[in-house]
């Protein structure tokens, strides 16, 4: 069978690592990929772990014992987290996203992947620490980030929709007032996306009112699940008083000037304390 | 400034290279950050190369010159391909999936990131060497793995909706026949959010009669798209003449047998040639 030099067992670990953030690797399962003995390995995971907070990557988490394995968490740095920020804003704030009514096209950089990711590198760390069983989001535009914010803190995601249809199963549904419009729509969600007494994190692209977060925190509720978050990428300033109290936003958005094109966004300055 | 171990270095680029597949980075860049000569970072690289190559992680593609970069272009080998075809049929199969009708329950697969990560490394795999700027898919459930095969194959994804929305600017909307209820429905996609004569690759989550499928074909005919590819995680054994000509499916859906909780599905065998 192959044997590998360090180097290479240092580079597969660290790309078998960024694939799979906070998810626990064996030594086991090393050994045999490496066909390594378990002292070489934890030789390497000692290099690893110092290169990781050389770079300020993150950490790597070691777990001693016969049953033991390591996992990356990783962990934004205050200069990525600028940097991030900083880009979204600018993203955001480009006077041909305002459309008639003034409400800003924001579709595009929701669907775009790795602008995506990078949002959801912002939410993984903000949460890193907290035990979350599940990934609460409400159709449509806040999938891709529930998935990649899953993606990063190895939790399932759990998408409340609309619609009932047939394929999801039995459901449980509620209705709930749109903060913004003050209409009265519905949400529902499959039974078995959801194990009760769960501990879930809310995710959404954008609150004006806080409607759409509280009807998912009521409908979390109804499965005795346990709120431990809630994360949107944008907030209005306006109305300052939302329907829901905790909550954590990336981006402010103070003012759209629709006659003069400008949008008027900054990052969450909090993050970066 | 600090001075990093070639082994640090090593451990880094693929790190950097695993989170952003299909992304060509500059010599530059990794010069920068690892303040190292670009004579280094080449060496270094050789190395990643080989590597890459040892453990059929796919391959790094350098682009020589001034300004020149590198690229990881994540393949599957057979060995990994066949492990996660299995995974997916196992967990397709199983017979607490079968819901009233005959439906299949398959919701939390496809709202699980780590395994719509291993469902897009599938996609990305067969598509790696088409020229895509564009992943297409309709609402909902496609939506992940529509994303991840993006962030794989690093490009932005435009999402069909059923719905007309004021949040998605000017539209173009169509009505399709769905292939398996005959119902006529209407799907509008933004127009901002695919550039005319794109070349695009429609991804979707399931395929009966290719309603769909056809109806985004359609789609993109309005916007002069090319379409160079559809790819569906299931596709049904009956009809076997689909509404669709040219598509890759990544599983088989032979049987479903609702009396005695039977699910009959299979990989395609023609993806482990």
């Amino acid at each position: 069978m192959k044997k590998y030099k360090r180097n290479q067992r240092i580079g597969a670990l660290m790309k078998i690592f960024a694939e799979k953030p906070n998810y626990v690797f064996s030594y086991n399962y090393f050994s045999e990929i490496f066909n390594a003995a378990k002292s070489t390995i934890s030789e390497d995971m000692a290099i690893v772990k110092e290169l990781v907070s050389e770079f300020d990557y993150g950490k790597i988490e070691t777990i001693p014992g016969a049953s033991g394995g390591a996992v990356f968490v990783p962990i934004l740095g205050v200069k990525e987290k600028t940097e991030i920020l900083n880009e979204l804003c600018s993203l955001f704030s480009h006077k041909n996203r305002i459309l008639p009514g003034g409400f800003i096209y924001m579709t595009d950089i929701f669907n775009n992947p790795n602008i995506v990711l990078n949002i959801a590198k912002l939410i993984s760390t903000e949460f890193s620490s907290e035990k979350i069983d599940c990934i609460i989001t409400v159709e449509t535009k806040g999938i891709p980030v529930a998935i990649l914010s899953g993606q990063r803190l190895n939790v399932p995601v759990a998408v409340i929709r609309k619609n009932n249809k047939v394929t999801e199963g039995s459901t449980v549904s509620i209705n709930y007032v749109s903060g913004s419009s003050n209409n009265v729509q519905a949400m529902s969600l499959s039974k078995r996306s959801l194990k009760e007494n769960s501990k879930v994190l809310i995710v959404d692209d954008f609150m004006k009112g806080g409607g759409t977060c509280k009807g998912m925190a009521d409908m979390m509720r109804e499965f005795n699940a346990d709120v431990v978050g809630t994360a949107v990428v944008i907030e209005t300033k306006e109305p300052k008083k939302k329907l829901v109290d905790d909550y954590l936003s990336l981006l402010l958005l103070n003012d759209i000037n629709e006659k003069d094109g400008l949008i008027d966004i900054h990052p969450n300055y909090n993050l970066l304390k």
